[in-house]
């Protein structure tokens, strides 16, 4: 099984996934702020694994930590990791997990805190990887016995604990039998379809075609697409849906080709503090990801590009959100709200103070 | 002045678009199959320069041919030049113009011939450019003041025997003043976007932005563009307009978003044979390009993919068709045949037997 963060000996342990196929190498982190550096930088990406990879980061920081000031090291490490990447809600979720955790038992030795926040950090790490599972089981029903889906980024085991969202949904649906094909949009600038989702599913023997970004609409027009799944960084209380730049193009295809459009996504991708996708940031990357490809220039020296790292795909255009709890239909406000109220983790959502921008 | 192909010193002379941004290459062809490969191999490349380039190589072939049999000869040539690329129609427009010129002077002493054939193509040549003068003047009037222009691929200088179709269109309106920012698509796999569209447009001084092929849905919804002009490889007689894949998805998101979005091309990319885009081949073209960017791999070795080169936008998507001849607008059957018939090449329009496949 593909892990692409683990906490091994104290240290987290991170699959870089920039060298990936090419290279397998796994970094290993003794720094917390070197984890921080890490999800900006993309060694780790998806929304789910950056929770979690921030969740074991600030167990981390807190084990190494020689500050006698419990809270304010922790709020400091909490705030590090928060001004990472601002798209992903995993991310403030998994904080505002390790938050709670801390502060039920902030009054305790420095061990006992250091302890239980290494252990709920674990925990996240477990639960996605069996929520993941769990999703995977409701989005298997709803793909074709045989056909051709297509997927856009990588929402797989390299985006998770393990298993994946998207990929989690095709990974069940053929463990369960059904014959699927699937098309990889490359991704660009990252081309985290084309690097990782082409090896993730190259490794479990899933017959996988790599496309680049603008031919899935010709793909569509010829009826070569029986169904979409893709994941998602930030699902709004509406149900609009931030995923990977081009993730709404797509959308708009299969919408116009009256293709079913699947959101697979934990219900910790799930923001009830937006309530529509107007609300969520789109972070903006670096220029250099789209001047340049494994370090050589493709753009004559000097131009300006643009390099938004998502979009917002709007909820009419989504057939169902996959979740770890069910599959949500419309309207989702109503069912989306049900899914969160779900018992689940009706613990974790009591209200406690946001570490949420 | 960019000129992608010149006839100099009885040789064809190609610049390496291969090469570009990063090197400007002039490569001499003395070798009529030479000159086939090039355009195979997409040394020049964009249906109008593949006609020009056609045409002197035919005239080219002609010239360094020993053999007495000069019909079985030119037949030859132009058999091998219409089996270089299938889609751009420009091509087999260009060899029924070199056979025409033959078939008028076939009886005549082999200088002659060759002399004739000579003129054909700087004819060509020059015509191009100065019907992409024309268009440039009908589109410029379309686009507005001020505001920012997507282009898709390369339809410039370099697609052409130099000034360009959309980019002509483009220029026009910049020259009268208008102030137009133009927001490229990179165009994977060729990335004709962000090597030469962006290379012609900074010699020009014309304001570009280089974005990923999966951007401009991001950017239609955010309403920070506000008209598209893209060229054509082949518009059927019915105006389903053949072009660099992609093309669709972004007409597609511009008629959701209500952009005007305008296929620029000469009268000679209409096929008058093509009823309809079902009618047009669909080039597929070697795996590698999408596999390997600047050679290096950049998919997990023996990973599957697709490469269709074109896709059809159908005519309901697009605004108006604008030509060396004037403007076409919906119905594009009745249009386009008027605009066919319109006096500038009535001529060459005389039934001779086609070279097309």
């Amino acid at each position: 099984m593909i892990r692409p963060v683990e906490w091994r000996n104290g240290a987290v342990v991170l699959l870089d996934q920039r060298l990936l196929p090419g290279q397998e190498v796994y970094r290993v982190y003794r720094d917390h702020k070197e984890v921080a550096k890490a999800i900006k930088d993309m060694v780790v990406r998806g929304a789910p694994a950056i929770g979690v990879t921030a969740a074991m980061g600030i167990a981390l920081g807190m084990k190494t930590s020689r500050s006698r000031d419990l809270r304010r090291t922790f709020d400091a490490i909490c705030k590090r990791f928060a001004a990472t990447r601002p798209t992903a809600v995993n991310l403030f979720w998994a904080i505002d997990r390790m938050r709670n955790a801390f502060d039920e038992i902030a009054d305790r030795s420095p061990e006992v805190v250091r302890e239980v926040l290494r252990q709920e950090a674990l925990t996240i790490h477990e639960e996605d990887i069996a929520n993941n599972r769990a999703l995977g089981g409701f989005g298997a029903s709803l793909l074709p016995r045989k056909g051709t889906v297509l997927t856009h980024c990588n929402a797989g085991a390299l985006a998770t604990a393990g298993y994946g969202t998207a990929l989690g949904v095709i990974r069940a649906a053929h463990e369960s039998g059904k014959k699927l094909t699937v098309l990889a949009d490359e991704t660009r600038p990252f081309l985290q379809g084309a690097r990782l989702t082409a090896w993730e599913l190259k490794k479990d023997r899933i017959p996988v075609t790599v496309i680049t970004d603008n031919m899935s609409g010709h793909l569509f027009k010829t009826g070569a697409i029986d169904a979409v799944v893709v994941g998602a960084d930030r699902i709004a209380a509406n149900g609009d849906a931030a995923n990977k730049i081009g993730t709404y193009m797509v959308a708009v295809l299969a919408a116009r080709h009256k293709i079913p459009f699947y959101v697979a996504a934990p219900v910790s991708t799930v923001d009830p503090n937006s309530p529509t996708g107007d609300d969520i940031p789109i972070e903006e990357r670096p220029s250099r990801e789209v001047t340049h490809i494994l370090g050589e220039p493709i753009t004559p020296r000097g131009v300006k590009v643009a390099n938004p790292a998502f979009d917002v795909t709007p909820n009419d255009l989504i057939t169902a959100i996959i979740t770890d709890r069910g599959v949500a239909k419309r309207p989702y406000k109503r069912s989306l709200a049900k899914l969160l109220r779900s018992p689940a983790q009706a613990k974790k959502q009591r209200a406690k103070p946001s570490t949420r921008p």
